[in-house]
């Protein structure tokens, strides 16, 4: 994408509490201090980059307010409460540019069953598929190739992209955002043994997002069993999840790509699983627990802990372990060296 | 979904050896024991949660026959020879009504290549695609958006979810469930070094998958560099699941979700891994092996093997030797008295 | 798929440096030295089964040019100077069989915006979706249920397989495979946290896919938050790997299947990462890396590093803790019986 902003573009967007500064050039790209160039935006949004600040090259810096230094010529720097925040006012304007609201309406070409009711607002993009008896909300935006299946409902303001699937019976409720290949309400992997076989425990239960819940690529969630498998408000999912059934997932959760969630698992509110996480069913982990990637969560965990390994430890109890793990080779030699020495005050102390 | 059954249309499902009081409520959900409401039905699958069944709300319960103890007024406690399966054929009854047999016939939009036959019992959905050669069987349905490729052979009675992928040459024997989004058939990842780059190495092998297999939703399973990838008959698949290239999975093996099974590598029957276990390329898992999560399988595994940790141990060595890792900062300090102590006796020995 | 060669065939595709014995068979397989039959084509790949080839009943074995030993009567050996290269070329002639080049042409069905140029030499399959200001090379082949966003560029020769996703924006140059359910230019995994809820950063960059890469079924890549998300020219990826916005992966990288890369990485060139393997954001793997299976890379790896373990360590000193790991229980055993001693020692030593 093309960006063009002046300074005075930018500020109008950023509202900078204060400026230092002043430049002519027209902001064509955003990038982080040490690769800016000149005509491009950069930020100080973490403070361990505060030295980049007086190197680097970008026309306009967004920097927090406490940030002594003075830009060089022709370069402008922008004084915010929250540089990240500023950040992310300006990528929100260039979003509404990348993708503007979608004209209403319906493509000819989508298969909408008798019966089904599309609000005016809505938008309905080619190849997608509403079966009977679903319930699309007002603005909700559907692009090509999404499926909805039988009395599925979505609500308000939805986003579903490219070739989501919201199964039968599966409700997502206002503002929630479907990214490409998302399944939702795919069948718990639930069997019974019987007579040297797996007989399939049929899934009639399903799939419930609330408000303002973001899903990743390609990322499942089983229906239950019977009730529901819940994601709650707010919580946002990363790319390639594995949502097993009945799992309850609770509010202002972060989890990130390519965990897995086993069946019946609850996760209260505020929970962040770090990348490849994986988490055995029918367990809590309590409030405000963050863990590790690839941490291995095989029992319940207390509210607020922070946690890591496979199985899990406490953090730091995990990085102790792992630091001494790297000393084995010498302790299995001091071990030996002990044994020896022992040996030889064995016999001279022999009477 | 509305549930709505009478006491006699369950035990007309679930046949009961016998019964206990008796409910006028309609029951219209099914929950645990503790979260059942009056109007839910619920059930004791496993003996842990016998206490809960007296406190229980549910208004109709499923039993084994040897439970004692008696329905509180307005409750009913249908006795059976193993709840879970009699949960399992209520949900079955359900299921039905869920999603009932779509009617036979070919949705106006599906593109179907001239001179493929699609038997007269068979449910193509819309924007299905199926290509040249292609072979559907009796009763198989295709919901939304499937693609069969050129020759791909599908069997009687499978059932392809939204956006299924069956590619070229590839084979489904008889009652197969894909669950949306699984790709069958593509390319298997090999390439051979040379000059610096990664040249492909053509793969001109395919997939077969064999009577009664479940895939979970956007798994992929690649086909043979030659010869076949095979998924062998009862095995169960679930979600996010990678199958490499010219893998032999034997019968009845379920398979959790995001595992990873390297290129060639065989699973004999009746193996179990669990969810996030990743298996190496080119070795043997023997029959009946069960693997934990996140289990890393780097070679061959004697057949009953139960295993655990990456790379694996039996399972019950792993377990202690977590154990002892914890007092791994206990150990070191206890190897650093010894030699405190020691350095002390060799001084006070010396002569 | 029906092969039938004669070796007269297989001797013009590769191109034997010499020959030994003969075979009227048409060979209508390729197998294992072990698994083959008669009427099946056979190579010596790995030197370690070169005991193999005596009693393997292939009619023909493409075998190393120093390899010693002569044909079963009807057998015919072909001396070439990579077997495994051979039987590349062999499968890419079969290959060319298997998935003749697509007539050029826009199936009636594909929904192309006003504005947009599709080449006379490309191929749009059924249900494809090209949206405004994208751009479509020369000889590309979309397969069907292909979405293009708006603005996208697919270079020339680049082959998109069923339900391939490019988002808005994105840029596959040529000869870009993608396999099926590829996601290019999903939104990054961004948020701040603002009074107690995830405010999503919008994601206004884009992804770059160079030159000669390939990429496996459901595979994700997220868009940059701004500026891009690059993949270096004649990088492979494999099945259900997670790109993580603003990740950098060089040149001739392996990508096995399942990894996760998170946000800000770079992977300098030839990169190799086993499956499942995870990686961290804002962190730099050097030239030439390998690391195993599951390893955990929380930190930079110097160029050249051959790494395993997580968190990862130095792949030698791995294997040889994880021996030593093993010995744990009887390292406790060890110390229990030095205190022992040691506790004897001090009181027979006391005064």
């Amino acid at each position: 994408m093309q960006l063009a902003f002046s300074a005075a573009d930018i500020a109008a967007i950023v509202q900078p509490v204060s400026v230092k500064g002043s430049t002519d050039a027209t902001v064509r790209g955003i990038a982080s201090l040490n690769a800016a160039q000149a005509g491009d935006l950069s930020f100080l949004g973490n403070p361990k980059y505060k030295t980049e600040v007086a190197a680097s090259a970008a026309s306009i810096i967004l920097l927090p307010s406490d940030y002594e230094g003075d830009p060089a010529p022709g370069q402008q720097f922008l004084f915010v409460e929250k540089p990240s925040l500023a950040l992310a006012r300006l990528c929100g304007r260039i979003e509404q540019l990348l993708w503007p609201k979608p004209a209403p309406g319906i493509h000819a070409t989508a298969v909408i069953a008798p019966g089904v009711h599309v609000p005016g607002t809505a938008t309905v993009g080619p190849f997608c598929v509403i079966e009977e008896g679903a319930v699309i909300g007002e603005r909700t935006h559907l692009q090509a190739h999404v499926f909805i299946g039988r009395n599925a409902r979505i609500g308000a303001e939805c986003w579903l992209m490219p070739r989501a699937v919201v199964a039968t019976e599966c409700v997502l409720k206002d503002r929630v955002r479907l990214q490409p290949g998302v399944v939702v309400g795919s069948d718990g992997f639930g069997y019974e043994f019987l007579q040297g076989r797996h007989e399939k425990v049929p899934q009639v239960g399903n799939v419930v997002i609330e408000n303002d819940v973001e899903i990743g690529a390609n990322t499942t969630l089983d229906r239950a069993r019977f009730s529901r498998t819940v994601v709650g408000e707010g919580t946002k999912i990363d790319n390639l999840v594995m949502v097993g059934h009945n799992v309850v997932i609770g509010r202002h959760c972060l989890i990130c790509a390519q965990v897995g969630i086993s069946g019946s698992t609850t996760l209260e509110d505020y929970v962040v699983l770090g990348g490849q996480a994986g988490v055995a069913g029918h367990i809590t982990i309590g409030k405000g627990v963050k863990a590790d990637g690839q941490t291995g969560i095989n029992s319940d965990v207390a509210p607020g802990s922070f946690i890591k390994g496979s199985p899990f430890l406490p953090y730091n109890m995990e990085q102790r372990i792992n630091v001494l793990r790297k000393k084995l080779p010498d302790l299995f030699k001091r071990v030996d060296a002990l044994e020896t020495v022992m040996e030889g005050l064995k016999k001279s102390s022999a009477p």
